[in-house]
This record gives structure tokens, C-alpha cells and sequence, in this order.
């Protein structure tokens, strides 16, 4: 059995602590696993007191970070602190410029500085390993990262974000409204006090940048993701989802197109009859279509101290076991600098729903503008407001009425120049709500 | 960039063809993900005249695979003859003791002889990988070789084979019955002529035998495997499971239970909200359940040359990049000999479905014989064939009635015992139909 190795952990929350327990209970499994003992040697976090419910009277404790990554009886530094900047994306330099490897959670910090980072962990052959990163306790990234070359990848749609899934869920499930929802979620556990980063698409975003990576062998670009959050999502969107024969999932997806890779995150209609139809509550789900496989769908818990930590872990025996695979699946050099698909010409199809006002010219204004953009339309219900239960949002007025239009395949841009078109013709109330459909 | 892998690939029918394909059409590709280049110098076929789409002229023939192994222009050797025995045996034996890795997609090569191979490779220290033995395109053997070394992992559920799959999906779908199903599936080449190995259950046996051994670190123990195949499935169970909330899938379940480790393939009740009941048509799909994880789904294509060929390929980058995993997750010496759960042991719910004889005293000795066995009841049904339509298999004579049972968790040899009674006491036709529930 080769030498023990050293794990140095940076952050003790939930995460670090259900870390710390499991490369207890579970050391004899971990070394037969890897040929090798893994012993946590340093820890660092602000508050010494806590119970953390494991031994640490036997390990170093530094309160900075910093001396955890260049304290040289630590082969690898496991960083558990989060953000981008800071102390995090210090102790994550200065543990790869120390030759360390490092294990990390840290979305934010990848799609910040993911490549930059990939690129000090060559210099100094380190390994750099972020499973926990995205879709928590879910394989992903090893599956993109080793287990799927012999594809050309065409497309990533992931459900990357407990919180927001969780919402969507409840609110479908039992016809509530989001903001009572989000505080549910709140009270719960599942979301923050301040949630924006969360329901404003931001963290799918993150996720989704790393995934695009991988797949597509790009360097991260979070900045291209297009982003749309849930907050605006109301009962009647789901209600006229569910008769369409569609759920709505915040996605996060990344395609190749003609124009360049798209990297997107909106609330989207997803066929019920789909695989990421039926990921319900905080259950993430990433799906992957490519040249030779065709579609993998991954289904798992996106959170969760003890879920995460099973990915650190699996990171952890990786580079025990010597595996040596670079970051985002191959060198920086050969990292391409993806061509973004603005998006404008992203094509698909979209369900629109407006508040028309009852009146002579309105159908007629919907009608013509959609014609003049050449979109086609699938399907257009008006209901009246008194046939209808729920939607409180649109009973407002009784002058007033919903328009749901389903469109076929048609551009960003021909929807947008439409709907401009409609509102300018002052047929409708407020601002049109637009969902994606992805039907693949 | 390091040298070459030299490739020889034994057997060229649908996935070697399409793996040569793929080697060749992603060469830069496969380059810049391993680091190095990867080229076939070698292959192995009966036939050498059919055209398999690629350019062979600049490598070298073998008419016996032998001699592909024994090669010294080949460092790794694909298996894609087949079989337990034979020609597939010899050449992974001969690679292995000549130092050379193996990749093979053969299950009923591992389900035999795994560990004696893996004991081969450890011997030299050649890999031995398998990703594409089990569910096809699904990286689902690096996924527990790799990936899940922090959690102790409590079961395996998977539906590994397709052709029963679609079998099944079209008899609910379309409320066919199995006979004319199997005849579809023959003319679309879902199934052999011989059905035998898949319909019988005997294939996913192989099958869940490898992923038992993978997820618990025992010896491969194909033996141990209850198996019953999907063939006394009829419309009426696939109706009566509708009904109840449950679809019918041919199961592979591994376990750890406090007998040992229940290995058993069986058609199998699942819930309607369950992610393998969302599985349809000739898709697999593996949900492995571990203490820090939770629940995990897999879902992809079980079989086709491409999607095979993706996981043979995910092997080569492993062994091109040096990546050195046991070949059953850890070294032989420490994979244990497995405590076998007795099939009689199994504990959980059942749906039974028997033929009564339409008259006074049927009720009263199910639920007698029920009663003495302390099983209780979830639901009884029992409905007079009038009532119902479809279901031709029960309207043979006016005087015989369905009785569907559905039982809470009880012992398959309690089951067993109130059955046999009941036959003994004569008021039911036939044999009775079980088929075990799982909720989890």
C-alpha cells in the first residue's frame, strides 16, 4: 500500500463537516478503494467552538486558509469556503502554486477563474477537481469529463438548482403563488434570506458555464449565459403548461448551433412525457445528448451536506489513485474560445401568454403581428376570465382576458420584434410573459 | 505528447464497426482529451470481406483473435467476440497474461470468470474495463468503480435489458399481449430468434452479477442470482397494475440485507412516480441508493453499436491516460466473498393474482391461508370477468373470477407457504401469478 494522503479541508460548514465524518467512518472502504489511506492532516475555519460531531484534537487547525494551502504535511487542499474572490480563490492559487491538488465545490470560483486556475495545475502537474461544483451529489462532471469522448456533443440541459425546482414544484403541485412558495422554501432550509442568487438564474448559470466547458472542450464563458430567473413564473403559467402537455423547469441549457454555443438559463416547457418532466422538488437532473450515446439523463440530489461531500470524496480518491485527468477534459491550449450564439438567434419554439383587453383589434393585432414576423403558431387559447379558476393575476380587471399563443420553431429575435409590435399597437395590459419550449 | 495506443479490436460486427468509426472520425478529439493518439493496428474477424465503412488496408488481419492478443504492434485489446467460453475467454486470458490491457464489452465473459480475469490484470498491472458489459451507453460501471467510494451503498435497481423493456412497454402501451410483442421485437431486431438469454432474465443476470460486485465489493457471483424472466406476464397484470399506481419492469435488484446480499432478477411493480417507471421502450436505467448520496438514476441506451461503442471508447481513454482503477473497484484480495440472501428471505410487498373458482369458499381459504401466514392485506380485488374488458386470458370459462392480492412487506416464504395451501385447498385454477413490489 502506497503512502497515506494528506487531505487538507478549507471551510467546515455543512459540507466539511459531513466530509470530516465520512473519511472516518468510511477509511477502510476509502483505502481499498484507492490503495491508499486518506487522512485529514489540517482544517480551517472562523469558529473553532462548533461541534462538528468529529475528532479534530489529532489535526492542525490554521485559522487562515492560506497556511492551510502551504502547510507542507497537506498533499491536498480541499476548499470548502466558497466565492470567487477572496479567500477562497487564494487558497485555491496559493495551494496549486504550492504544486498541491485541490478539491473543490466552488462554482462561482470556476466560472470565474476556471481556466486560470486549470492552468496553474498544469504548471505544476496538480490535479484541480470540482465534482461537488455542479449538481451536487451527481457524477456529471466525471461522466463529461472521462466518460464520454468518443462523442461529439450536440447539447446540456440541466435542472441545476434545487431551490428553484423546489419551487416550481410546489407551486405546480398545489396551485400556490411564488412568492408564498419561495417562503416556504425559506423557512425550510432550501433558500436563502436573500434568494436572488438562486430564483435570478445566477447559480444555474455558474453550473451551466462549467458544463459547457466540458462538453463542448470550450473555455468557460460564464459571462455569455443568458439568463432569466422564476420570479415571474405565476399559477396560470403552470395551469396552462399542464394543459399543453408541458412542465416548467428552470433549465440550464448549452447546444451547438451554426451560430456558435448557446448557453442559456430560463424557465422552460418541457414535454411531461421528458426524463427532466419528472425531477421533481430539490432533485437536480442534467441530460446529455451526443453523437454515439444519444441521451444520457442523470438524476441525483443537488444538495445536501453529505450528497456533496460523496463528491468531494469521489475527487478525493481520484487523485489517492493517481488519475490524472486535466480540469476541464483537456489541456488549456487546447481549450477553444467558444463563438457565442447571441441570443437573438436562439430557434425554438415559444409559449406566449398576454392579457389582451376585451376589445374589437386585439386578436387582430396578436394575429398580424405574428404573421408579419412569419411565426407560425401551434395553438391559441383565449378563455374568458369567469371559465376559469385560479390565475389571480389576470382576474383583475374584467375588461381584460389572457392570450396563450404556442408558436412553432421561430427565432428570439422574430418573437421579440412581434411582441414590440403588439404592445406598441396598445391591444394588451403590461408586459407579455415568454417561456421557451424544448421539446428534445 | 506521449506515444501512441495501439489498439486491436477482436471482433468487428456492430460495435467493432462502429467503434473503428469512431476512433478514426474523433482522432484529434481523443487525442486532446488522453493526451495521446489513439490507433487501431490490428483487428480480428471471421469475415473479412464485409464492408464495415472504414479503411483497414493499413492494419494488420489476425484470423484468430489469439494472435491479435499475442500482437506485439497491439498494447490494448478490445473483446468483442462473446460468450463465457471459447475464443472471447482465451484472447482476454492471453492479453491479460501478456501484459496487455483489455477492454470487453462481455458480461457473460465477467459474470463467469471476472475476478479470476481481474486477478490476471493485477498480476501484470494491465486494466481490464468493461463500461460497455453493462446498460450500453450508461457510464454506470465508472460511476461505481470511480465515483461513490464515500458511501456504503444499500441497492442496486436496474433495468438492464431492452428487449424486455420494449416488450413490456408495448404490452401496457397497447394492451398486446406478450406472445405478439416478442414476435414484433424479433422482426425489429430487438430480439434474438432465440429469446431465450434476454426474456428469460438471464442476460440481466449477467449483468446485475458485475454491478453487484462493483457496488458492495464482493466477488462476482453470477450464481447467487434469482431469475425469472417476463414471459408469464399477461394484459391483465399490466391493467391491474395501472390501476393500482404501479408499471411492470423486469428488475435487477441487488441489496444488502441483514442475510447477506439479495441478488435477484424479476418483472417488478414499481410506482408510477418512480424514475424507472419513466423508462420505456428499449432504454436502461440504473438507481443506486448509497448512505451519503442518496438516491442516484442513470438513464440512457442499453444497447446499439454506437452507444456501445461510446462506453468501449470511454475505457480506451482510461487506459490511454494511465488511469489505474481495480478492475472491480478494488484489488481481489480485498473484494469479499458475498453472504448470499436465500431468495426466501426476501421481505417486501407482493401482488398476486390468481384464477378462483366462482363459488362459495374461494374467499374464505385465500384469506384464511393469508391470515395464517400473518400476512396482511393492502388491497384485495376481485372483479366478475364481465366487468372488464381485454384480458382474454381469464375469460376461459364463466366460472372462474381474478383475484388480485396486494400484500404489505411479508417474507417470499410466507408467500410461498399461503400459496401453496390455497392450491391445496382447490379453489383456484392454474398457478397463482407474483410479482414482487418495490417502493423504494
Amino acid at each position: 500500500m502506497t503512502a497515506e494522503l494528506k487531505v487538507g479541508v478549507a471551510g467546515l460548514g455543512t459540507v466539511g463537516s459531513a466530509l470530516l465524518r465520512i473519511l472516518i467512518d468510511r477509511a477502510d472502504d476509502l483505502a481499498a478503494a484507492t490503495g491508499r489511506p486518506l487522512r485529514v492532516t489540517a482544517v480551517s475555519a472562523r469558529n473553532r467552538s462548533r461541534d462538528r460531531g468529529v475528532d479534530l484534537s489529532q489535526v492542525t487547525w490554521h485559522d487562515d486558509p492560506l497556511a492551510l494551502a502551504r502547510d507542507p504535511d497537506v498533499d491536498v487542499v480541499v476548499e470548502l469556503i466558497g466565492g470567487a474572490e477572496g479567500a477562497a480563490r487564494d487558497t485555491v492559487t496559493a495551494a496549486l502554486e504550492g504544486g498541491k491538488s485541490v478539491v473543490t465545490a466552488n462554482k462561482a470560483l470556476l466560472a470565474a477563474h476556471g481556466v486560470e486556475l486549470a492552468r496553474l495545475a498544469e504548471q505544476s502537474g496538480a490535479a484541480l477537481n470540482f465534482e461537488a461544483a455542479v449538481a451536487g451529489g451527481i457524477p456529471v462532471v466525471k461522466a463529461l469529463r472521462e466518460a464520454l469522448p468518443g462523442n461529439a456533443l450536440h447539447g446540456i440541459f440541466g435542472i441545476l438548482n434545487g431551490t428553484c425546482n423546489y419551487i416550481l414544484t410546489r407551486m405546480e403541485e398545489d396551485k400556490l403563488g411564488f412568492a408564498e412558495c419561495l417562503k416556504e422554501a425559506q423557512v425550510l432550509g432550501y433558500a436563502e434570506a436573500d434568494p436572488t442568487f438562486d430564483i435570478g438564474g445566477f447559480d444555474t448559470a455558474h453550473k451551466l458555464a462549467i458544463l459547457t466547458s466540458l462538453a463542448f472542450g470550450t473555455q468557460v464563458d460564464a459571462d455569455a449565459v443568458y439568463v432569466e430567473g422564476i420570479a415571474s413564473i405565476t399559477p396560470l403559467d403552470l395551469q396552462m403548461a399542464d394543459e399543453l402537455g408541458y412542465r416548467i423547469k428552470l433549465l440550464g441549457v448549452a447546444r451547438r448551433t451554426p451560430e456558435g454555443i448557446e448557453q442559456r438559463v430560463h424557465p422552460t416547457m418541457v414535454l411531461k412525457s421528458s426524463a427532466l418532466a419528472q425531477v421533481m422538488g430539490v432533485t437536480n437532473a442534467v441530460a446529455i445528448t451526443g453523437s454515439a450515446v444519444g441521451e444520457l439523463t442523470f438524476v441525483g440530489p443537488g444538495a445536501g451536506g453529505n450528497a456533496t461531500a460523496s463528491s468531494v470524496v469521489s475527487d478525493l480518491a481520484d487523485i489517492a489513485r493517481g488519475t490524472a485527468v486535466a480540469p476541464f477534459g483537456r489541456h488549456t491550449e487546447r481549450l477553444a474560445t467558444a463563438e457565442r450564439a447571441p441570443m437573438q438567434t436562439h430557434q425554438g419554439g415559444y409559449y406566449i401568454r398576454m392579457t389582451a383587453l376585451d376589445r374589437p383589434g386585439a386578436a387582430a393585432s396578436i394575429a398580424t403581428r405574428m404573421a408579419e414576423e412569419e411565426i407560425s403558431l401551434e395553438s391559441i387559447i383565449q378563455r374568458h376570465p369567469r371559465a376559469r379558476k385560479g390565475g389571480e393575476d389576470v382576474l383583475a380587471k374584467d375588461s381584460s382576458v389572457p392570450v396563450v399563443l404556442i408558436t412553432h420553431a421561430t427565432s428570439e429575435a422574430a418573437v421579440r420584434r412581434a411582441l414590440d409590435k403588439v404592445i406598441a399597437d396598445g391591444h394588451i395590459e403590461g408586459v407579455p410573459q415568454l417561456i421557451r419550449i424544448e421539446t428534445e
